[in-house]
């Protein structure tokens, strides 16, 4: 079973492979799809869609899980966030995943055992879960995080 | 020259075609996709986008154009928003439309010629500049004010 993992964001949007078999992970692959601030948002959108359907076609997982978004910004970094959110939903669904939310907190329990887990102890658990030789960066952590919490759920 | 109109919501997606030649214009079809709250959010995102997939295989608009959202509502409400925005986009895109967006005040004085217009206005004034018979939904006739305000601004 592989499953991606999705940290979507206007500027910036994480993602991660992981592969898991009776409990166990393997990690495939992660990354980071940048957008340029100077781009139209459409074209933003169309870029973490593509990116998105990239890793997919590369990839081939199976489902996809999503963090959910945590509201206390503002309702304009909401409306901006909300976008790149859609774009991505929309990338794994049309691809035929089927797609699963996570809140923070579930994504932190599940991986570092605490709810409320800084972004450094995410990168930590995840560099260890996964064999990592180094630390992904904190947006790709954070899908694979989300990814890891998924697969752990599923078994259940 | 035939424009796409989208006025994207997580309710209720209002889409309307409109045809231009030589500042004179033509309608072609409008209506509202309506998702289930029932449903999951990556369910009713997928609805919004094969949606406006299906209009557009249907209609094959040239260019499609989206209402800037008005962001005076509360982050939970602009997320949903947003949200829906970003499948609307996506789904122009990935059919290789053009997305332009106009904030709600270009839309009303591109229309009604005043940007403080009701939405009453705005569905009696496209009733009229479309020669409709019946005056279309609140999201169908702000989808199409969008589509029109393009169209407009296209030709100067």
């Amino acid at each position: 079973m592989r499953i991606l993992g999705i940290d979507p964001g206007s500027r910036a949007t994480g993602y991660g492979v992981v592969e898991e078999q009776h409990g166990r992970f393997r990690f495939v692959s992660c990354g980071v799809i940048k957008t340029q601030s100077r781009d139209s948002l459409p074209t933003r959108l169309q870029e973490i869609y593509k990116g998105l359907c990239q890793v997919i076609a590369s990839h081939r997982p199976d489902e996809a899980a999503v963090e959910d978004v945590f509201v206390s910004v503002n309702p304009r970094s909401a409306l901006k966030l909300g976008q790149a959110r859609g774009a991505a939903i929309i990338a794994a669904m049309s691809n035929g995943l089927p797609v699963y939310e996570y809140s923070a907190k579930q994504v932190k329990l599940g991986v570092v055992g605490y709810g409320q887990a800084g972004k450094e102890q995410v990168q930590h658990m995840i560099s260890v879960l996964l064999q990592l030789a180094t630390a992904p960066s904190s947006d790709a952590a954070d899908a694979l995080a989300v990814a890891v919490c998924h697969a752990n759920r599923r078994d259940r």
